[in-house]
């Protein structure tokens, strides 16, 4: 009999969000699991690893049917590199990470710690899916889309990826019901305004708190934004080959 | 009389590291400065921004020609953030980000601070260069790459940069004398390969420190890896659209 697939499970809420337990719970039916994920909140980590402090892993129990839980220190990146190096004995057959509290469509691929521990793992050859709900809170309601994430994983074990390539999957926050369909995209032209919220301490210290707004320049109807704007389920190839082909012929007629 | 060009500097191995001082007395010979850069060491950072805490900056004075030098709390990315909402008076007409202690060459450029703040820019619309040396040491040599650093400056002056590229500029360790010239590249396709270091604390903890091994599994003579080691400058644009246009064609035969 084949061995059941081996699915690495992270994320970058931390390894008792929610989003992270409703999906280990989708993995559950389909493979063996293993999770390594952060031992605190690590949004907005993009590709950090932790090179200047150490790292530490700490085996976990929160959900009894799983024999190898492991909270970590870092980023999760660094929860990839390390249960690959350190904790799984064989290459696992998928990483899956998220489900993210919040939106990773479009420009936000850049700052995802979810997205980054996906392209990690698709760094080092294994098909790699980041799932995240258009919803921020802790209290988001995952149910309306595990049918959507179990199916996308079966696929993806089914059909790999091509080489380079890992999955950027978004979902609207809406009822089952109420999703159009999967739509394949492309990453929205889109960008974070900042806006800084200056304040001043007790101590009479300046200091800032980064927030912005979201602007979405892009009015193609390929992109992810649309898709989720109209209901669908965003899926966007990403890859970590980031050359500019198209501008290589126009910097080869610069004088250098 | 034409306005002198605003230019931004910033790194990821703090304000005060030789690499950015080094840069600094490039940009002077150029336009006026203004450099907003990490008060600490932030390698390998990637596109992490500060978002769960808050940050500071504090106008600092190393430079005695400078006006405007900033100390910022928070990571590479957050620098060129914080410097266009809060420090700058009008766009910078470009960004440099730099000089790199080490190399941020093929794969390395998703890791890094340095590419990331400079990406950062490009988001923002600012042509934006990053520059490293194959030299991680603190005393590397800068001196060798000054007058290719100016160079590539004005040429990205003078000719702008297509809409979504920013340029990933690498230098051999090598004496002037020695460099071959400036080659445009592609992303090599290299990974790291992750080592562990296990150790235990004085108080029986395990630990661990992340080192790896560079390989680069690419023999193209079009990549940066191959330029680098022929004693060539490396010049790779790339691009913050992740999208893999190639493989949505192959999702799209997918059963969803």
């Amino acid at each position: 009999m084949k061995q059941k697939p081996l699915i690495l499970v992270t994320n970058d809420d931390s390894i008792v969000a929610p989003g992270i337990r409703a999906l280990i719970q989708v993995m559950k039916e389909i493979g063996e699991v293993v999770v390594v994920a952060p031992d605190k909140a690590q949004s907005a980590m993009g590709h950090a690893v932790t090179i200047n402090s150490t790292l530490s892993i700490e085996r976990v129990s929160i959900d009894p049917d799983l024999d190898a839980e492991y909270s970590c220190s870092g980023t999760p990146v660094d929860c990839v590199k390390i249960a690959l190096d350190q904790i799984l004995d064989r290459k696992p057959d998928i990483c899956v990470s998220g489900i993210n509290h919040g939106s990773n469509s479009s420009i936000n691929v850049i700052y995802s710690g979810t997205m980054s521990a996906a392209l990690e793992a698709g760094m080092s050859g294994i098909p790699a899916i980041g799932f995240s709900l258009q919803d921020f809170s802790w209290n988001a309601n995952f149910d309306e889309v595990m049918s959507f994430v179990k199916q996308l994983t079966l696929e993806t074990l089914k059909n790999g990826l091509p080489e380079g390539i890992v999955l950027n999957v978004n979902f609207p926050k809406l009822k089952k019901e109420e999703i159009q369909g999967i739509k394949i995209c492309r990453q929205a032209k889109a960008t974070w305004q900042e806006k800084f919220d200056k304040r001043v301490s007790p101590h009479g210290k300046e200091y800032y708190w980064l927030t912005g707004e979201f602007v979405n320049q892009d009015k193609g109807e390929d992109t992810d934004e649309w898709a989720l704007k109209h209901g669908y389920i965003s899926v966007v190839p990403v890859q970590f080959d980031l050359t500019a082909y198209h501008a290589i012929q126009q910097l080869n007629r610069w004088e250098l």
